[in-house]
């Protein structure tokens, strides 16, 4: 029997490293999960990772391209990562390279948020938009760009950093150090700052968010926001008009046919939506702002199943 | 004798279209200009530009392709200017088929810093570098975008709107109804503000800039920095300032091998550079901005240069 070709996707994260198996069409075929146990250094890791994917093939009965995706600064032309908080012991090794050698095929690399973005192109909209700016949502902001179709990284991988793009002159200061990047202001730390913020300029406002610890979590923001909270409907207002501002440039720079919002915090869906669509009817360009759509992607995993998808589309078998 | 290729570039102006014949190895072989006369009308335009185009074609022996440059909004795509306060009477006019009749031969048609970006690609910069951000720097900042060795215009023509992403909270209201744009910061109009501003702000302060009229040229406040009038000298630090915001961005977004200044207005050169490269240097990503490149363009005339090369690009003949 013919053994069709699968991707898998190989999403390598602080603690766990999550692998989905997926038919060409998108179809989700397996699933697994290994300990990434990062201070073990790289070379357990792929031992680990590889032994999975031969049991994933096994499962599906298929033989497959993979891909990697990667949160942090990665040298996709290399396959090394340059720069990970999450994945610091593996950082300057050859994960690309090494990968490759123990699943015996070539292996594609990207940075988590660049797969993210291919997913939303390949799978969210279904390969009909050629130009998919992705913002994936949750502790910082990523990005990644699909432009004429193809992915778009740079020459140094570093392309689609949207959430360094500076929203506001003044604005809260970053992990990065500079003040005012989007992520300072949308990222799930910018949330607890706004949260911070408003508790503080409204002394007297009764909301759920005041509880001890209510504020750390943007869900608890976005269930009170649902349930009518002022409070918490007026911190997603200030998320919004940050991210407003910043979808703003986005569409006079790629011009792009949707961007796609992904990751735990996008699920809060219109609450931060709205006030970016309002920015966006503001503009009087009205070519390019007519011309978009925004989203937010109805699938999790999207890196993974971006990074099976590529591995499909560029790695070869 | 074999009449070997040549590109002919046309950038329709306001008031004068120039033309510009480029060898492909980016020679300028001949140049002439007619008067737009944009009140008659595009038909006795395209007829003026055709005998102009067919001039050429006889005083170098050579037959060409052919590129427009046109300000303002232009869907590439149809080969219309949507919008363009220069060319008002033009607008919806399918000013690219009409153009390709009279010329008996495929035409390019492309926003003038678009074609601007291809001159620096392919001319400034001898295709070394792949990923080039131009900013335009006239009366208004435009921008065009070569990613990946190919021309990025976006689905409705409308990428590398560079003039209007926002580059900080509260700043000078802009042409375009927004307020903090770019433009508004570093545009002619913005560096006139800048020196009205200051003449404010140090009422006692000597500057050649205080005598009438002074403030009205960017060429006037160039030549008074560059004479160490400190007054000149902070108007361009907070014109780089906004520059070095709006570049920060462009880095974050394109990871580009080189962003080039170009336009009138880019001849200050280190006046505002010297802050834009400081900006870039505080910026703790390395991998990214330690690649790019700034410069500011050594040509003029990068549109019709760039337009006439385009067209022997993608023009066919």
């Amino acid at each position: 029997m013919k053994r069709e070709r699968i991707g898998i996707g190989i999403d390598a994260g602080g603690t766990f490293t999550k692998l989905i198996a997926v038919s060409e069409s998108g179809k989700v075929l397996g699933e697994d999960s290994v300990p990434t146990e990062r201070e073990r250094g790289p070379r357990p890791f792929i031992r680990r990772v590889a032994a999975a994917v031969h049991a994933l093939e096994r499962d599906t009965g298929r033989g497959g391209a993979a891909g990697l995706a990667v949160a942090g600064d990665v040298d996709s032309e290399r396959g090394v990562l340059r720069r990970s908080p999450n994945l610091a012991p593996f950082e300057g090794y050859t994960l690309r390279k090494a990968m490759a050698a123990a699943l015996e095929r070539p292996v594609t690399m990207h940075n988590d948020a660049n797969m993210a973005a291919w997913g939303c192109y390949a799978l969210e909209l279904k390969r009909r938009c050629p130009n998919v700016v992705a913002i994936t949502m949750g502790t910082g902001i990523g990005g990644g760009l699909v432009l004429d179709g193809r992915l778009y990284a740079g020459p140094t991988g570093s392309a689609g950093e949207i959430g360094h793009m500076r929203v506001t002159g003044d604005g809260f200061p970053c992990a990065c150090g500079a003040r005012g990047c989007l992520e300072a202001h949308a990222g799930s730390y910018g949330i607890r700052r706004t949260v911070k913020q408003l508790l503080r300029e409204r002394p007297h406002a009764r909301s759920p968010l005041r509880e001890p610890g209510a504020g750390r979590f943007p869900e608890r923001a976005s269930e009170a926001a649902r349930r009518g909270d002022p409070l918490a409907r007026e911190v997603w207002r200030r998320v919004g008009r940050a991210l407003g501002v910043g979808v703003v440039n986005l569409v006079y720079l790629f011009n792009p046919d949707a961007v796609v919002f992904t990751g735990g915090v996008s699920r809060a869906g219109d609450l931060f939506l709205d006030p970016v669509r309002q920015a966006l009817r503001a503009e009087s360009f009205r070519a390019p702002f007519g011309h978009v759509r925004l989203r937010s992607a109805r699938r999790r995993r999207l890196g993974s199943l971006g990074a099976a998808l590529y591995s499909l589309e560029e790695g070869g078998q």
